[in-house]
This record gives structure tokens, C-alpha cells and sequence, in this order.
């Protein structure tokens, strides 16, 4: 029979007890951040279930971890601490259990509707790494800005190409985005442009949130690097093309994309998402086997993007893709990041880079989209090559369950004008 | 009549009362890290000036800022904390000042050895940008890797190019050096090389420390940039040009990179630094006017790099260079890297990118000085065209006054051999 919780949830909801997904959020605007899990309609506040002294299992019991403003002491340690806190938790909400359910006093204060709180980031990021491990991204990429002959580099199938991103300037949804104003590729003998960009872009990307880590010098084998992954949030790595196409030769992206990333408020864990474990495609060439995993997986999360246009009231789907057609897998990232010694520290991000499908429907960002402003979309009477001005943009992500649903909700921004 | 200290300084010593560098150090190994300066052979302990109450000026006198682990507190105050705190300093240790001179019991709680001290990580760092400001730098690396027409992209003169780097990686000078491994480029139809990187190099940089930094959305002027800029120090962004040719098309460098990079322990203000200031070289063509500054200036800042080959007692010189080699200036950096809106947070790291100058001998890489390996240099009867296990690197950085030094002692790192 499926696990049934006490607090109603909705057959749409994100958020059933199959979920559970970790933020920060703070009930007042004036009161201090402290971690929660979603369920259907209502935050549960960890650090009051953990004052009740709630949190009974060896490893939880003694632990101040739910009463920090972040969650990097209990990503810290690592996945038997995970899912103690999982068992506990589904145990606490489920439909049988009394401890909570009928103690009203707690529930008064443990339970917080979702629609009061405010979301805040919920780890320190020490450091972002953003890969690009969709083909079909890699492979549209290539296409536009150097033809389809060869349009993806010799490298990118022997490993997972990735860069340093930006930290300080990474957002919670709901965050204004401020048009950045930058330099872009002189024509003929002009000096080069300089203004606010052009061409505003939003990048579908998912992210992972790492714990525990490792020390400098010591790799992380792939077939054991799913125990440092907590779990995965949606994210729009925010791209300023013009920008990006003059400054990018030969150091890679650089201040293209660090005037803001947005990511949403829910983490949801790998435990969560295990139901919904699928075969990665095939690889070809075989990766060297440092990065060959015994099970190379991925996850069938549907992707949704979109755009509330500047004026309108309703938003207008832009692209549908999919978790599932990453080609690099989580594990194979992780491994690869920390080959060469690299250390990862509790709360690290690394983003999946723009997941793109096979189709023109699928793909996961303006520049692919409209093929490079080539042919604008269309949204309800109005047109975009690329972002303008009080533009909204919505990710969401959900996977389907045998009735219910292990979601993500969304991840939302709104472009502001240039100063 | 020249400044003069109390506690002896030699007038070879780069720590003399006109230098006072901030550190932070732990007196035993076991003891609490904190904040200190550098005086001739003493680090004067800040906490304990702090606890004397010595800091009576009107913006550190309440402060907890020196009673930290880390400088961050300090760093966030800005320029009047700084020139503040200096002026003490100064006060306190100038040889007619009785407070620290004639109190022993005080001296001998604030006033420790260095030979004793171990020196630990000034900062938390948020993020490290590497810039790529030597044109030498950058015209030798384009000419050995596609050829002497063109060597220089075409944007390099318009905007100092920058990646971001990896932060959890940066180490304290006199940190062991873990060779990476790694993939390299194919040879025809094989699979790409995997293991050891045979060509591991330092990169003789210096690194800015930030502060207070900036809001997201709000750029900083380059008129004002220097404000934000605490002080230097020396950094060796240790290189494995086999990794870093085969991975960076087209994100950048990643794990060439990001193994280990180490910066010097002391920070040299750009209070210090300001007798040494000098013109900058001529900019052409001019910059765009959000980089144009009033007062274009580098710093006259000497620098070696040495070799001390695996197995042998002495060290050799392989080069020597000089801040003021940089084409793109600090403050230009600076007001690039937020004209997009990208904030800065106090902490935050620069590095300049390798400073070669313009002759063979002032080259700031092996990659430059032996052209990729192909004319080695020579060490006392043995040869490197890279590092080999157990050799160490020392860098040191000195601005020569009237009489007396503001140096930066030394940065330096020893190779292990891969796992």
C-alpha cells in the first residue's frame, strides 16, 4: 500500500510524503533561517522536531545539525545520516504514526503553511561548477557558432567538460534578474559594443548539491561518488550571449553568466528520486575507466520552461525537456571533478550545464530555441528571439510517480532593465 | 627622518615597520588561529593588541574584527579600517612610542617569533578570479599554440580577459603539491592519454585580496576600484599544460588547474605599496570608457622564481619578472569583473595571471621558458622542460625603498608524486 501522510496532499502536489525535500525558509521575514522539508501544502520546521528531540536514530539523536540557518553540517554527514533523517521523517508524517498528528501544540509550531514563508539558499556554496553534458546542447552549440560540420569538440565524449562558475552572485527563486550591461563583438573597425546585452538568455539546467566531499588529493571513485550527492534542485544558469560569444576565447565564460544563477528552493534527495532511476544512454566511446561506472544511471524528470512575457498576465510553455538525455552522468561529473585531486566540500554545486532532447521542442534555451534569434518563438500574439525586459522566466521539474508525484516545483526570475 | 621600529628589522628583511603585512598564525599548533603582522622576525599578535584595548581609534575600537580566525571582518570595514589599524600599528612599533616598546609582560604575549608560527589561510574565499593580464604572457602562450601570426585574440586588448577559479583548492605557501592526473590529447586513433601529468608547471602570479565589495546589480567604478582592494600577495597557479591543452576547448581551464593553487601568507597593503606605485604601460587601443581611469598605475614590484631540484640542497633562479610587466591594471580587473553586476564579497581573491615580461629571462612559466619543452633549462648539471616529483618552487616578490625593503617573503611548494 502506498505511504499515506496525515497532511493532505493533493494528486498535483510536489510535494507528497515520497518526497521530502530539504530547504531553508524563514517563517517571518524577521525570524531566523532554519531547514525544513516540504510536505503538500506546509513547511515542516526541523530544528522544532528537533528540539522535541524527535530526530531518535544513533546518528541525528545528538546532532545540532537542523538548528543552523543552512544545511551544510547535515550534508556534511553524508548518506547514513540522509537516510536516517528520511526514515525518521516518513515515519513522523505518515497517516499511522501519532507522535506529531495529534499533538497539537507541535504541529501549531512545526508545521508552517507554505504560501507564509520566504525561501532562502540552503547551503553556503563554497564553490559552482556548471559541466555540459547534454549532446544535443553540445551538438546545437557547435552548430551555430561554427557550422555543422564537427560541431562538437574531439574532447567532449572522452570526458565531461565543465567550468568554474560564479558563487556570490548564485540566487533563490523569486529573485530579480538585472539585465547585465557588458561589451559584445565589434563590426569591421568600431570599437567593440558596450551596453546593456542584447541577447538575454535563460539556460535549463538542473543542479546537484554535493556532501560530503574529499580531501585535496584524493580522488572520489565513480562507482562510490552517488554517496556524495544529496540531491538536485532545478536551475537557470542566466546566459547574456553577446556577452558570453566576444569574452569566452580562450579562457571559457565569464562575466556572460555570473551576474546571476537561480536556483530553486527544494533539494530533493536521491533517495527520493531512486524510483525514477533509468539506464543513462549508451556511451560510445567507452569513457577510460577511471569514468566507467558499474551502473551509470539518470533520472526521468520531466522539464518544463515557461515565459511570462513583459505586460501579460498568464505564461506560455517554451520547451519541454528531460533530465533522462543528459549523456554524463551525476556520478561520472563528480568522478571526473575530482581525478586530479580536486577537493569537494559540503554544499559545492555543480550544474548539469543546458539539457537539451533530440527535438526542437526539447531544447533547453533561447540560442538553441531560436536558433540564435533566427526564428523568434511565439507567445500569445507577441515574439522573443531573446529575453526582454520584466520578462518572467518559470522552470519547473517533476517526476510521476504510480499515483503521485516527486517534484521540484519551480524556479522562477524576472529580468530587470540595465541601470 | 625614515621610520623607525623598535624591534630591529635587518635592512635585508622585508618586514620592516614601512611593510606591515596581515597574516593569520597560530602560535603553537594547537592554539586558535589569528590575525597578526609581520615585523622584522615577529608576527605582533592582533587579538592580543586587540584585548590591550591599543586599538583606540574610532572605527576599531569596538571592533571584534581581530579577535576572528580569519581577516574577512577586517576586510569587509574598507579603506578608513585599514589606514586606521596601519596607523596604530605604526604608532605602537615606531622606536619613540613607550606603550609596546617598555611593557615586557605585553610584549611577551603579543610579540612572537616567527620561526615559530605556522601560518594558515588569511581568508575565507569566496571566489578566485585569474586574470590573464601580461601581454607577454599571453603573446608567447598564442604563439606556441597557434602559431606567430595572431598569437594575441582580438578581444584581449579590449577587456582583461578572466576565468573562474577553483577556491577550495587554494593552499597557504609551504603546502605539499599532489601531481594530478589526468586525461591528455589522443595520439591519432588511441584513446586519450590517462595518468601522471607530464607537463606540470608553476605560474608566477600575485593575487589581489578584496574588499568591502560590491551588492549584485551595482557595478563598481574603476575611478573607486581601489577602495575594494585590500592588499597583494604572491600566488603560484600551479599548471598541467597536458590536461589544461586537451580539456579547455571551449569552457576554459578546469582540472589543469584546480588541484592546487598556493598564495604566499603575508598581505602587503596598498598602503605599503604605494611608494612603489609606477605608471602603467599605455593602453591602445584606448579602453572602452568604463575602464578608463584617471590614475593608471602598477606597482614596481621585483620578482623570482626558484627551483630547488628534487634531491639537491640549493635553489636556482629560472626567472625573474615584475608587477609592472601587467598590462591590464588592478582597478581595471576590478571594475570589469562588476560592470556586468557580478557582486564581490570580501575575501575574494584576483590573481593576475602569469607575469612574464618582455625578455626570455623574465618569463613566468616553464611553458614560456622552455617554448613547451623543447629548450630545457638548466639547474646546477641537471634539466627541466617541467617539474618533476620533488622538486620545489619558491617564489618571492620585494619592492626596494630608500634603505629598506616592502617584500613579500617567499611562496613556495614541493611536488609529491601521484597517488
Amino acid at each position: 500500500m502506498a505511504l499515506k501522510s496525515f497532511i493532505e496532499a493533493h494528486p498535483d502536489s510536489h510535494f507528497p510524503i515520497q518526497n521530502l525535500p530539504y530547504g531553508v525558509f524563514k517563517p517571518e521575514p524577521q525570524s531566523p533561517a532554519r531547514p525544513g522539508v516540504a510536505i503538500g501544502d506546509y513547511v515542516l520546521d526541523l530544528s522544532e522536531i528537533a528540539k522535541a528531540g524527535l530526530f531518535t536514530g544513533p546518528l541525528l539523536k545528538d546532532s545540532d545539525c537542523f538548528l543552523q540557518p543552512v544545511l551544510n553540517k547535515f550534508l556534511a554527514m553524508g548518506r547514513p545520516a540522509w537516510k536516517e533523517a528520511r526514515a525518521t521523517l516518513q515515519k513522523l508524517l505518515s497517516s499511522s504514526e501519532l507522535t506529531l498528528r495529534d499533538n497539537a501544540n507541535l504541529r501549531l509550531k512545526a508545521l508552517v503553511p507554505m504560501n507564509k514563508v520566504e525561501m532562502v539558499l540552503p547551503m553556503v556554496i563554497g564553490d559552482y561548477t556548471d559541466f555540459f553534458a547534454s549532446m544535443h546542447h553540445a551538438k546545437n552549440c557547435g552548430t551555430i557558432f561554427r557550422g555543422p560540420q564537427n560541431p562538437i569538440s574531439p574532447n567532449w565524449f572522452h570526458l565531461p567538460i565543465a567550468y568554474h562558475g560564479r558563487a556570490s552572485s548564485i540566487v533563490i527563486s523569486g529573485t530579480d534578474i538585472i539585465r547585465p550591461r557588458g561589451q559584445g563583438r565589434p563590426s569591421g573597425d568600431s570599437p567593440p559594443y558596450f551596453g546593456p546585452s542584447q541577447k538575454l538568455d535563460f539556460e535549463l539546467e538542473m543542479a546537484a548539491i554535493v556532501g560530503p566531499g574529499n580531501e585535496l588529493g584524493k580522488p572520489i571513485n565513480v562507482n562510490e561518488a552517488a554517496d556524495h550527492i544529496f540531491g538536485l534542485v532545478l536551475m537557470n544558469d542566466w546566459s547574456a550571449r553577446d556577452i558570453q560569444a566576444w569574452e569566452y576565447v580562450p579562457l571559457g565564460p565569464f562575466l556572460g553568466k555570473s551576474f546571476g544563477t537561480t536556483v530553486s528552493p527544494w533539494i530533493v534527495t536521491l533517495d527520493a528520486l531512486e524510483p525514477f532511476a533509468i539506464d543513462a544512454p549508451e556511451q560510445n566511446p567507452k569513457p577510460l575507466p577511471y569514468l566507467a561506472e558499474k551502473i551509470s544511471q539518470n533520472y526521468d524528470i520531466s522539464l518544463e520552461v515557461q515565459i511570462k512575457p513583459a505586460g501579460q498576465k498568464d505564461s506560455y510553455v517554451v520547451t519541454r525537456s528531460n533530465f533522462k538525455y543528459l549523456y554524463w552522468t551525476l556520478t561520472q561529473q563528480l568522478a571526473h571533478h575530482t581525478i586530479n585531486g580536486c577537493n569537494l566540500r559540503p554544499g559545492d554545486l555543480f550544474g548539469t550545464g543546458t539539457i537539451s532532447g533530440p527535438e526542437q521542442d526539447s531544447f533547453g534555451c533561447l540560442l538553441e530555441l531560436t536558433w540564435n534569434g533566427q526564428n523568434p518563438v511565439s507567445l500569445n500574439g507577441t515574439t522573443r528571439k531573446f529575453l526582454e525586459d520584466g520578462d518572467e522566466v518559470i522552470f519547473a521539474g517533476c517526476c510521476k510517480g504510480d499515483g503521485y508525484n516527486v517534484g521540484f516545483g519551480t524556479c522562477t526570475g524576472k529580468i530587470l532593465p540595465s541601470p
